[in-house]
């Protein structure tokens, strides 16, 4: 199968985006560093525009289209961050995005892309519904399916996060991020090991959607080992048939977290870095609550997905002690 | 009344505190610039070290102590974001910093301060018995008071935060800050006039304990127009007769806010700066909540001045609709 996420390509969404994105702060912590016994760095993504990387991916496939493709809009039927993205990267460019969403969808993302002028379109909760709704603006627009990780635009764009983190701090021995459909996790490696060659990439992922880490051991896409079941509801997606291959070539290891970890992790992060991080976000620090890694003495980027989650249930709430 | 804090002391601690303290970001929103007609700059002090801008003074102060006056080690009876910057200020040195802190402090300042190394001396939570012991301390080791905002040091401190702003967005208009004791209010005015003459400074301070404001109006040191009482817990105390003077002198304006902008204030700036603010670094925005400040189309710098609080009571939790 042939490579076709390049660092070139990387490097190309960079420019592309340079001016339409956040370049977001890294953050450290001395408190997180002592737990976890290696030096972290954050990239916080939570403070990218949306809340969330994805804004990235976006922007950079939004703006690689032809005026001639672009005026007749975008199309997703992701109900998460990449549709709050793709009709912010939409109204930059003047054109219509289109946003199919389950009827169930958290009120907060349904008016985070109400407010950025997304047309939403809402459908029964199955992946058939959302999949024909899709289907039917793209024959009644022409207007294109931006999906929100499998195309090496948006694959390319969620790249660019891990270039300006490893121009921040260099010297990095090893990045994480989370993975749920692969974009953010194939443009993080490609970007990481085209940088830095030495670099060891490390997924991480809840073992309540354990398919990448399936499919990573099995060597070929593999569904998750039971119902997918999760408070990261970022990364529920299984790894597309562009992403896989991209991940197979370029990371080192894939390991599984617990949902406490995840929580315990989450309000770590809370506490110790002052941002507000979503579940799918917290995952990779999860790793080290967990003991899942062992990076004593290393320096290790982690990339903050996304701050994006309903303030008024958070996980804690009704928890005496976690 | 001789004027005794100058840009020139707040440039010096600038430098001696430079490699000791976090470059915090700005942070902007388009949804926070729509509600409030301005452009909102946000310096996120809440991101600096122990959470806190409070880091900067107290670094200053004890960094400016000779060695003979060091080694007896600091003191201090403030409570809360001043006793863990001093206690890791000290740590920094390697001298001694006592704690007095009332006992029913809040669990989370108390676990900070003492991570920090801090030597804790529980008291009464009354002023009196906070100052007796404070000087007991001192009697007993020869370490030397640092005042939580009454101290030049401090002052020239604070204001470092004001010069790293305008260094990143030099075109502001006006610089906003909320007031208690007045450190943070006399350095950030004291660095925004001295940087940029024509610039505007307005204070804001909970209406539940306006002794600020009500200073200000009266040309003397005046205390609340009733019994303190804000959800603001940093700025309860009254202002300095060091600091008011710079205030008297170099500040344009003191707003007063409602407990319920305050709250509203605060989870705004959650959900859309996605970072952790307490509720005395709400105060400023609440302004804009409230209606109590006409900057539409100006250039506003808001300093975030930290971002610590029990994230097991948000103020929000048990309320439907604020």
């Amino acid at each position: 199968m042939s490579e076709l996420l390049t660092l070139e390509l990387i490097r190309a969404a960079r420019e592309r985006i340079r001016d339409k994105v956040t370049r977001t702060p890294v953050l450290t912590s001395d408190v997180l560093d002592g737990h976890s016994g290696a030096s972290l760095f954050f990239k916080a993504e939570n403070l990218q525009k949306i809340g969330a990387f994805k804004a990235r991916g976006a922007t950079n496939a939004v703006f690689s289209m032809s005026d001639a493709e672009a005026a007749r809009g975008v199309v997703t039927h992701s109900s998460g961050n990449h549709a709050a993205a793709l009709a912010r990267a939409a109204k930059l460019r003047g054109i219509p995005a289109y946003i199919v969403m389950p009827n169930n969808a958290p009120k907060t993302k349904q008016a985070s892309v109400a407010r950025l002028g997304g047309q939403i379109t809402f459908c029964e909760p199955t992946t058939a519904a959302r999949e024909a709704a899709a289907e039917k603006l793209i024959a009644e627009t022409g207007a294109q399916l931006v999906h929100p990780f499998n195309d090496y635009r948006v694959m390319a764009g969620q790249g660019t996060a891990t270039l300006e983190l490893l121009e921040d701090v260099p010297d990095l021995d090893v990045v994480m991020c989370p993975v749920g459909g692969g974009g953010l996790l194939s443009g993080t490696a490609v970007a990481a090991k085209g940088v830095k060659p030495g670099i060891r990439v490390i997924a991480v992922e809840p073992a309540g959607a354990d398919d990448a880490a399936r499919s990573f051991a099995a060597g070929k896409i593999t569904p998750s080992s039971g119902p997918v079941n999760t408070i990261a509801d970022g990364l529920r997606t299984v790894v597309g048939t562009r992403t896989f291959p991209e991940i197979q070539q370029h990371v080192d290891d894939i390991v599984t977290v617990s949902e406490g970890a995840i929580v315990q992790a989450m309000r770590a992060l809370w506490e110790s870095l002052k941002v507000i991080v979503e579940p799918s976000a917290a995952v990779p620090y999860a790793a080290f609550v967990e003991r899942k890694v062992s990076l004593a003495g290393k320096r290790v980027g982690i990339i903050i997905t996304g701050g994006n989650l309903d303030l008024d249930s958070l996980p804690w709430a009704n928890t005496e002690v976690l």
